[in-house]
């Protein structure tokens, strides 16, 4: 998988991921009226109006990029059927040929953490036959439990040729709490990115360039995303912080490899809701996806200027 | 919610919550193959089985115990049709009158976590109305990202009244590789505690004893466990490990304050899949909900006897 996502960053030119994090207050009055009068004013009504906005947005930019990373919080705030809606989704964006990176930002251990894995990346064993949960492509795993945790992910990666993100620096401002502290002089940000390096050794893709075990390193701290770099050569390196959070282009350079690849840039509300910004208020609500697929043109061309 | 925990573990004098974990090898076959003759061999087969098994235990067990823990990787495996089995098992627990810790271990940053807390300890606003998502009392939270990942879980918590554990010290061999690396001469889990008990200092119970918020420690780290009791004293130690992952009654007095309250013993396996064990299989398969009550019984002897 992570073969057709480095294929589709290289076709597209474009090592960017939208992130469909759909937030109520995002999604055009138009449609949120049209889903209350057809499916009720509540929970489905919501839930079939998030689909309906993440529907034209994928159409609108599934030609521009590879890939796609659904927040499954924003779905997941409307208990089972925004779960629902994350998977036809998650679905949808598969159809449309993406890659779909479950932002998930799951980790547990042993059996629990296998149970992760299968739901998100493989599927399940009912009666010697196997089902499918959620399968996306990619999950986002959260390193705090250590090994324990990110084992059961890494056998199905190998049985399924998925990919995990770990979390490795994280964009948000007190990100630095835990995760610069210094241990033994190294900040613990980069004990952890030796260990996706060491986790990853042994899961690479065709020509050896790559692993299946990524990182997550924020836009939001370039000079870290250097030296995270070389730590883990082999890592493909998912950027969030982009655009709404403060990241720029000239930050992005140093997340990517002497290769021009090895980065993959996020940005959400950046894209999914740039028809609320002035710069895109032109295309108006109903135009909300053509502001989209503008604003990753814009990402896009941002983003080729920087890396020169 | 910490005050109605608080009441039931003494009423029932049981420190008690049973894990609700299930595998679906846990369920006994005469379950299965009725739900697979009712609902389809597949998803919503065993999920229908998965329903009716955690619901013969909770009957076994709810006058013994305060509280349940249901463990949401195990239900997410299933994909959507899983996690409403989550919410039905959430939703018939609280019928019962049992506290619900939702075992979700989530954590992100800013509106990302919101969205978690609103799912799972709140409820999401439709156009000037509220509706519920998964509605638990109590949530695992992950600490990795820093103070921008708790601090909306505090916001909901303070407003619902409800509360969350954080992970400090986590249960398994591998927890030590990251949480026990020394920063200024101190472990990551202890600067964890520290930052728990200042996140809960104002967020305490009716006569401020307890804090909203509280702490997961692993009862296979004894020694650690007395230390963190006293970083935070006013914090509540949901301790797992007990039972199959090693932890033994005689080690989890650290864990307690001098009232005798202050740590909550989480069983999983232990008890809800008791009839496999040697010691509970005169029980039988169709027994298991029996083996389970017996289990706790134990359990509970087990902690009263450490406690003195």
């Amino acid at each position: 998988m992570i073969d057709k996502l480095i294929e589709g960053i290289k076709k597209k030119n474009a090592p960017i991921v939208v992130g469909l994090d759909p937030m109520l207050k995002y999604v055009p009055e138009y449609i949120i009226t049209e889903k209350f009068n057809n499916f009720g004013k509540g929970i489905k009504g919501a839930c079939e109006a998030v689909l309906e906005y993440n529907k034209g947005i994928v159409d609108a930019v599934c030609d521009l990029v590879p890939a796609v990373k659904p927040q499954i919080a924003m779905y997941e705030q409307f208990g089972p059927e925004g779960v629902l809606t994350f998977k036809k989704t998650v679905d949808y964006c598969k159809e449309k040929g993406l890659v779909v990176i479950g932002d998930v930002k799951r980790g547990d251990i042993g059996s629990t953490s296998e149970a992760y894995a299968i739901g998100h990346l493989s599927s399940v064993e009912i009666g010697g036959d196997y089902y499918e949960g959620f399968n996306e492509d990619f999950a986002t795993v959260n390193p705090y439990l250590g090994s324990d945790g990110i084992r059961p992910f890494l056998d199905v990666c190998r049985k399924e040729r998925k990919g995990i993100f770990i979390l490795v620096k994280t964009s948000n401002p007190s990100s630095g709490e835990f995760q610069d502290r210094l241990i033994d002089g190294i900040p613990l940000y980069e004990h952890v990115a030796r260990k996706v390096d060491e986790w990853g050794s042994d899961l690479l893709n065709a020509d050896g360039s790559y692993s299946y075990v990524g990182a997550v390193v924020g836009a939001t701290y370039p000079e870290m995303g250097a030296a995270l770099r070389k730590v883990m050569p082999k890592a493909y390196i998912l950027v969030p912080g982009y655009g709404a959070q403060g990241g720029k282009g000239s930050d992005l350079k140093p997340f990517f490899n002497a290769d021009g690849l090895g980065a993959i840039v996020n940005s959400s509300r950046g894209i999914i809701a740039a028809y609320k910004q002035d710069k895109y208020a032109s295309f108006g609500e109903r135009g909300y996806a053509d502001a989209a697929r503008q604003a990753v043109i814009d990402m896009q061309q941002d983003i080729a200027s920087a890396l020169g």
